[in-house]
C-alpha cells in the first residue's frame, strides 16, 4: 500500500510541469514585485504570501502588491499585513514582475506600470500572451496547488506560514474539498500541508465562521430576494441592502454559493448592484454546467463552475439576457 | 519529500492497534449480523457498507441491520439496499455480532437479541463494557477511518463501492474536512479512497446540495426569525412555517447550524415547535462551549458542540431559562 501511495504522488508529480526558465528567473533575479487580481481572494492571497516567504528564505527582496488590499476576512494569513494597496513609494520599474492567479496587467490594477521582466503563474484559462514566462495550469484546483510545487522544486521548506497561506488557498477554490477540482492529488497536498503546521479547523473557522452580524443579515436580505427561472436561481444585493444593514461589496463574498444546495438548481446567479443599473453578475453551476462559456459572451470569465461579468442593465433585462444565452448554449 | 510522506504515512498507520482477536474473529467465522445505532448517519452506514462488503470478498455472509432505515439523504451509498430494518426473517442467534460507530446493544435497538459472540467497532467513548471483543478509539475523526485500516488488514483490496462508503463516513464526521478532528491522516485516508474511486465532489453534491426548494424556502422563514441575546444566536421554526412551505419536522435538519458563521455567536439556538407551548430545542456551539451540560439541566443529552432537550413553555419564556442557565454556568 505503501508503494501504491507513492506511485500515486509521484503521478501526481508529474502532473506539475514547472518551465525551466521560471525556476532560472527566480534562482537569478533577485527584486520581484509580486502582483495578484483585483478583489483578491484566499488563492490570489494565499499563493502569493508563501511565495514571496519562500523567495525570501532564498534571499530574494520581494514587495507584495494587490491594489484592493487584504480583505477584512483574510487579515488571519501569516504575513498579510506585507501587501501593499499602492506603490506610491517604490519603483516597481526596478523590479522583475511575478503575477499570480491571473494572467493580465489589466486584472492586477497594473497596466500602466514597466517592470523588468515579467513572469505569469495562473490556473485560469489564458486572456492574452502577456508575460516573458508563463506557467498556465488550467487544471490545477488552485495557483496554490502549483506554489506548493515551485516552491519544493526551490528547495525551500515548508514552514508553517507558508502551509497556512496555501492550505488557505487550496480550501477556497476547491470549497473545502467540496468542489470537482477536488482529487486525490489535492487531498494528499493539503494533507502534506497539514502535516507541515497548517491547521485545517483553525483555517475553515476562520474562512466560514467570522460573519459579521452585519453581513448575516445581508445574507437573509439576499435569500429573501430568491427568483428560480428555468433551475436557475437568482438572488441580488443592491446599495440601499447595504445602507439598511451597514455592510459593503466585501460582505458579498460566498453570497453566490447559498442557493446551490437546492438539489434542482443548475446554477446559482448572484447581482450585486454597482451603480444604477449596473451590476456585477456571480455564476455558480453544479457538475457540466460551463458558466465560463456564458460569462465569456458577456465579456467576462472564470472557471467551468465559477465565473462572473458585468452587466449594465435593468435587473430583469439582465436576469432574460442571461437565461436566453444559456438556452442557446444548453 | 517522497520519503517525508511515507514516514507520517506509516506513522499513521500505527495510530490504530488493531486488536489482534479482532482479525483472527473476522478470519475464523463466517456469519456476522452487522448493526449500528438508530437514527443513523453517514458515519454508521458507511462504516457497515464497507465492512459487510469487505467480508462478503473473503467469503462471508453479512446481514447488515439498523432499526431507523436508511435515510432519504444516503441512499446514494451503494449497497445501502441491503440495510434491514427488521430481522423478522431472520435467526440472529445463529450469527456474530457486529456492532459498529456506538457501544452498547440499547443504542442500535437490540438489546433484546442473542447473538454467538461480539465485537464491537467504535470512535465514541465507551459506555459499557458491552462486547466479547472490544476496538475503540476515541481519537479516530470517524469509525469510517477505523474500518478502512481494518479492510487493508484483512488484505483486502478497497473497491469504489468500499471507497464511496468510507469517503462519506470521513466526510460527514469531518464536516468535510472542517472540523477539529480533521488530520494530515484524515486527508491522506481521504486521497487513497479517491484514488480508489471516491469522487468528492459527487458525495460533497449528494450530502450538501439535495435540498428541496420548499426546505429552502424554510430556511429563510427560520433565518428571519433571528434575535441575538448575549451572543447566543435564536432562531426557530413553527408549525405555521410547515403549512406555508409544505415541509415537515424532517426538513429542519442542519438548520441549526447557520447562525454559528458568525464570528460572535458563541451558541446557536434553534426551537422547532412540535405543539402549542412545546419545543425541541437544538444547541451548538463553538469551541470550548459544552452544550450537553445545559442539555442536561434541561433532561436533554448529546455531545459537547451538538446538544439538545425538550421543554413545555412559551418560545420566549424558553430562551430566557436558556440564557439563564448559561449565565450560571459560564
Amino acid at each position: 500500500m505503501e508503494t501504491e501511495s507513492n506511485n500515486s504522488w509521484a503521478r501526481s508529480e508529474r502532473k506539475m510541469n514547472i518551465p525551466p526558465e521560471l525556476l532560472t528567473f527566480l534562482r537569478e533575479k533577485n527584486d520581484f514585485f509580486i502582483a495578484t487580481h483585483i478583489n483578491p481572494e484566499g488563492d490570489a492571497l494565499g499563493s502569493s504570501l508563501a511565495l514571496s516567504m519562500a523567495l525570501s528564505t532564498i534571499g530574494k527582496n520581494t514587495l507584495l502588491f494587490d491594489q484592493d488590499g487584504v480583505p477584512e476576512l483574510y487579515r488571519f494569513l501569516p504575513g498579510q499585513e506585507k501587501v501593499m494597496h499602492t506603490y506610491a513609494d517604490q519603483q516597481p520599474s526596478a523590479f522583475n514582475l511575478l503575477l499570480l492567479d491571473c494572467n493580465t496587467p489589466q486584472r492586477a490594477g497594473i497596466e500602466a506600470l514597466d517592470f523588468r521582466q515579467s513572469a505569469v503563474i495562473d490556473h485560469h484559462e489564458t486572456e492574452s500572451d502577456f508575460g516573458d514566462i508563463r506557467w498556465i495550469e488550467p487544471k490545477a484546483a488552485a495557483t496554490g496547488l502549483m506554489i506548493f510545487y515551485l516552491i519544493k522544486e526551490l528547495g525551500v521548506g515548508i514552514t508553517k506560514e507558508m502551509a497556512v497561506n496555501l492550505y488557505t488557498a487550496i480550501a477556497i477554490d476547491t470549497g473545502t474539498f467540496r468542489f470537482g477540482n477536488t482529487t486525490a492529488e489535492v487531498l494528499r497536498v493539503a494533507a502534506e500541508l497539514a502535516d507541515s503546521g497548517a491547521n485545517p479547523a483553525f483555517i475553515s473557522g476562520s474562512l466560514y465562521e467570522t460573519w459579521s452580524e452585519a453581513r448575516f443579515h445581508l445574507l437573509r436580505m439576499a435569500l429573501q430576494t430568491l427568483e428560480i427561472r428555468d433551475k436557475v436561481a437568482f438572488t441580488f444585493v443592491n446599495r440601499e441592502m447595504y445602507k439598511k444593514t451597514g455592510t459593503g461589496p466585501e460582505d458579498t463574498e460566498n453570497l453566490s454559493s447559498f442557493p446551490r444546495i437546492m438539489k434542482d438548481i443548475r446554477i446559482s446567479v448572484f447581482f450585486r448592484e454597482i451603480d444604477d443599473d449596473y451590476w456585477k453578475v456571480s455564476l455558480r453551476s453544479k457538475g457540466d454546467i460551463n458558466v465560463a462559456v456564458i460569462a465569456s459572451f458577456f465579456e467576462g470569465g472564470g472557471h467551468k463552475n465559477a465565473a462572473g461579468y458585468y452587466i449594465k442593465a435593468p435587473l430583469d433585462s439582465a436576469k432574460q439576457l442571461l437565461l436566453t444565452r444559456l438556452s442557446e448554449l444548453t
